[in-house]
């Protein structure tokens, strides 16, 4: 057998093959495997692991942390008999590498590829499709009453991060699960780490329990000295374990956990396999409702990664011998959260009434560097949309200018605080809504397909979407002095040229609450109207081009920032000069400002209504967003094949 | 001073004067009272309140049990300029008796009344508008940093109830906020209930801090006798409370919410408005985030709510003399809620994989029978509705068949939930909505106005209204076998005859996924159509009555009850046949069926659509149902009006 290294942090030279990974084909295999040949397994994973996103890019840091506790779990464990959850879900591919899907890691999140998520359509193995935080205690105890109403005696287990546990729907559930006394295994893998460094008082209070590192390493090499002893060893090995265990349960207590009902064992260090696997066969035949604490690194065993996880949680190509990413983002380019992270650090300067609050979004939002700078005004409140809506709901009460920056698909978990504790109290909130539309790799979970019907059912909130990263910029200023309702502007993950934003942009039209209609507006009669909501402005631009080429059509174009409120009246204006018109948004068809508008757009103007380009009504998978656009209908070709043939 | 007993339980005889609550225009006559003043002042107050509620009506068991609370904190903190904010909101009638309102207490919930919750419109000690659980921690923290960014030094209290704290977000509020080191004080105030006897392990672990009652009647007898000595009775008393105190802090120790970073102090009798003060005038000049632990009685003071405090939640008129209800509910109908409780529970005992769910809202669900017959069927999840979602969810996906029945308004607090773990897996989740459309008496924040829009938002759920007991009856029977997809059913807070269930429901319609279209369908053509969504099926009725007898027109009423998937070809054939329709529904207008339908109805029949009866989008206050239905425009009279104007 090819290893040439114990140190599992050593990784700058790596094997060219697989000899173990190579037999597994599914869980059946590793059982087959001694308790011996699992360090070396471990290795392996982790080297391909390391090797395959080097190439193709994916979760990363969260994947290298869990390499040993998913090894050991499906050693320990039944599956897929007994129910395996991940959490979350990002942490999912040394998971799938066990479960017959190695050869298509290379294409994770890719166009056709497999999810970087778990996907029951995948393998029997993913019992379910996760990527929002806090979802897999529910889970299990529906599993583990499922199991004990039909009288079946598998077991069920979850795993779950120390930010993820903070969330509000796990605490329900711990809560819940304590009462009932079921068979069910809760491992909190505790990295300190939600996506940036995890927060809250309870991520303080865990890291109390974790033991040294320098203890953790002699019990290793005292583990494999044991283990590679004649018979003795083993007798030693074992007798070792209990003594540990022994110790710990006479000394560590989880009180927070244990009021909750729960019984608590650890903390295990979770790059220790051997422990591992010791504990968990102790802990499958346990009949209450227990947790396991782990801890493990963020990275673990790649240097660039453990030294800073952040940067490698999400990745793209990179140079595996230094970590150096290959394609750095270009220079001329700035994305639109970063528009947001650097327009918010200015109006932050300047006034000191603006408080800027993320979920656990700093990175993600553009917020590192105000976040740095001005760490008294920027709160980041840890895995907690809802807490972040009423929080800056009571902020916006007091006369404080709130920002909340939040992604599209997690806003959904704060829909009842938006209605409840902003928006029937009329609060000025300044709701900024990225990663709004089609997000592309990361598929069905994390679709920002909903937000505009959310916003536009609710009372008093104003919404606007902007169509570049100038307009995005304009409002963001403009959002400081509007304090009379609260605002959401809504933008997908995009970029756009750092140069545009030089140009000293005119904010009138946001003032005037129009829609932007092109200069051809002017000419009496059009052939088609093109409504293009926000960000899909662009592909209005080159539709019109495209149909004034092609089929000689004159068409209007009309941008639709302003969503509510809405100048019906020039819209209602501008389509009685068109013959056709068409919708193009980037949301659920039904959760859209279309069916919005086509509520309030006068009858008889109805006729001309041709045809809303939006998603179905079905989950919407991952891939490049382009494609994703292109396979639903909204690209510049698809939508020009619909008009050709209807139009010519 | 007239005051005829001590015993605050004895309430069969009452005073016909309030000499103290007569002084008390706002919280400032309050605080000019002697602390010897405040014990027979409660008295008054749990008097008024109960004579009044005795003839209206409203929430009646949880006010009386924060009598003492109320007014020890308006007494302590300098309101409205410290801030005090009140969870859920319905224990808010001492406050409003405090702070103005006693006069109004008497329209409490009624149409042009005052509101049942706290309300900025109607004073400036009401700071917000509450209405759901566990909102106040993250409105206190708001308020705190506020303060503290703006170097201004108010006080800033919450209290929450021991069901509300365990709610998601009262919990990430919690973590948060014990990171945060700001001066705030949470009270608990626990009475072991949230709207039935509160769940959870965490009610359980706070049982073991209460202390015995006979303790509490005699440290109470000691102080009344101390309060009248002349000087040295004022400093025993001191010592006395001092010498208590420093016992506690000894002792007790909260280790759930010290893990969250709180400071805790208590247990501390809610009804001991001594021992109130005095802990609270501690509390006051506090630094740090503190939570004190103070337990109440439900019903307080009021016998035939102490025994009973489930049923003396919310009150119709009553007996003051013994407790009886002047109008009992009538023998020969029955509530929708009712023929949810029956129907499950005849279903449930056929099927053994039935499980039946609710957050916290067995009684109101109709579901008290079937949980007190099969306890291992039936979980109530307590203030939960993230995990309750979740759980089905799970439930669902092993093969067991979860009913999970929630208001209109409580769903919002899981959308997120139901989209990620039940509409893109396609679990078939059988969700029960009931209070969906205008609620009524509750108001703004209990408007069920929402769902049609977020159901018809999101992937693979099919919606069903039905249009009245007999088919809300028989769609609880045949979704037991609906396994391909998630399915929901709304229906109003509305009753019907008991004997209309009687009639052997054909369910042929349930299965064919017809629109009702009623019987004058033959008729080639019809002046006017209305397409009435689910329970406004009546309203259409009267109007096709009324029209044909004042208009002499012509009506097809088309009761809408498949949403999803919608028969969209019978529905448009039928279009073809109306020269003009309406669509009259219990929704927010852009969170409607309407909406969903106007997308999907052919351009050229939407010429002929007139107008849609909905809610417009603003917040829509309490009143009586049908108060509220004719103020916007919902009312047959009012639809008559409008369409005469139109049509003749």
């Amino acid at each position: 057998m090819k290893k040439d290294k114990n140190n599992s942090e050593a990784s700058e030279s790596y094997p060219l093959s697989y000899p173990l990974l190579d037999q597994i084909a599914s869980p059946l295999d590793l059982r087959n495997l001694s308790l011996k040949q699992l360090e070396p397994l471990c290795q392996e994973i982790r080297d391909c692991l390391i090797t395959t996103l080097a190439e193709t890019g994916g979760h990363f840091a969260s994947n290298l942390g869990v390499v040993e506790l998913t090894a050991a779990l499906h050693y320990v464990y039944n599956t897929p008999d007994d129910r395996l959850i991940w959490d979350v879900g990002h942490q999912i591919y040394p998971h799938k590498m066990l479960t017959g899907r190695r050869k298509q890691l290379k294409s994770v999140r890719q166009t056709g590829g497999i999810s970087g998520f778990p996907r029951r359509e995948e393998s029997i193995y993913d019992i379910y499709n996760t990527g929002h935080a806090g979802t897999s205690i529910s889970q299990l105890l529906g599993e583990a009453i499922a199991r004990d109403r039909q009288n079946k005696s598998h077991k069920c287990v979850c795993v779950i991060g120390d930010a993820s546990i903070t969330s509000g729907m796990a605490l329900e559930a711990l809560n819940h699960g304590g009462q009932m006394k079921t068979a069910c295994l809760v491992i909190l893998n505790d990295n300190n780490m939600s996506i940036s460094a995890n927060v809250g008082a309870l991520s303080q209070y865990l890291k109390r329990f974790i033991r040294s590192r320098l203890y953790e390493k002699l019990k290793r090499l005292w583990y494999s000295v044991l283990m590679n002893l004649p018979i003795f060893g083993s007798i030693l090995l074992n007798l070792s374990f209990k003594l540990e265990m022994l110790f710990v349960n006479l000394f560590i207590r989880y009180p927070f956990f244990q009021a909750l009902g729960f019984r608590c064992v650890g903390p295990v260090d979770g790059h220790d396999i051997i422990s591992l696997v010791k504990v968990l066969a102790k802990l499958r035949v346990t009949e209450e409702p227990t947790l396991l604490h782990v801890y493990t690194n963020k990275g673990h065993g790649y240097k660039p990664a453990e030294l800073n996880p952040i940067r490698y949680h999400s990745v793209s190509v990179f140079n595996r011998n230094d970590g150096s990413f290959i394609k750095e983002p270009a220079k001329d380019r700035i994305s639109f959260s970063q528009i947001v992270g650097e327009s918010l650090l200015d109006i932050a300067t300047r006034n000191s009434k603006v408080i800027v609050i993320s979920p656990a979004m700093v990175e993600g939002s553009g917020l590192r560097k105000i976040y740095d700078t001005m760490p008294s005004r920027v709160f980041d409140v840890g895995i907690a949309e809802q807490h972040s809506i009423s929080f800056a709901g009571a902020l916006a009460a007091t006369g404080m200018i709130p920002y909340l920056c939040i992604y599209s698909t997690f806003l959904n978990r704060g829909i009842d605080q938006l209605i409840q504790d902003i928006a029937l109290m009329n609060l000025p909130v300044r709701l900024i809504i990225d990663r709004a539309g089609c997000v592309g790799p990361d598929g069905e979970t994390h679709q920002g397909l909903y937000d505009l019907g959310l916003l536009l059912a609710v009372p008093n909130i104003q919404v606007y979407a902007p169509a570049s990263g100038s307009e995005l910029k304009a409002m963001l200023y403009y959002m400081e002095s509007h304090n009379h309702s609260p605002l959401a502007i809504r933008f997908p993950k995009a970029e756009c040229l750092a140069s545009d934003l030089a140009v000293d942009f005119n904010s009138e039209f946001i003032l005037s609450h129009k829609a932007i209609i092109d200069s051809d507006f002017a000419r009496e009669k059009h052939s088609l109207g093109i409504i293009a909501v926000g960000a899909m402005w662009n592909i209005g631009l080159t539709l019109k081009k495209e149909l004034a080429r092609e089929l000689d059509l004159s068409v209007m174009l009309i941008g639709l920032r302003w969503i509510r409120p809405l100048d019906l009246l020039a819209l209602e204006e501008a389509l009685k000069r068109v013959d056709k018109f068409i919708i193009i948004e980037d949301s659920y068809l039904h959760s859209s400002a279309a069916a919005y508008l086509l509520q309030l757009i006068q009858a008889k103007l109805l006729t001309r209504h041709l045809h809303t380009f939006a998603f179905p009504e079905s989950p919407i998978e991952h891939g490049k967003r382009e494609d994703i656009l292109e396979k639903y209908g909204l690209s510049v070709s698809s939508i020009m094949n619909f008009l050709q043939s209807k139009l010519s």
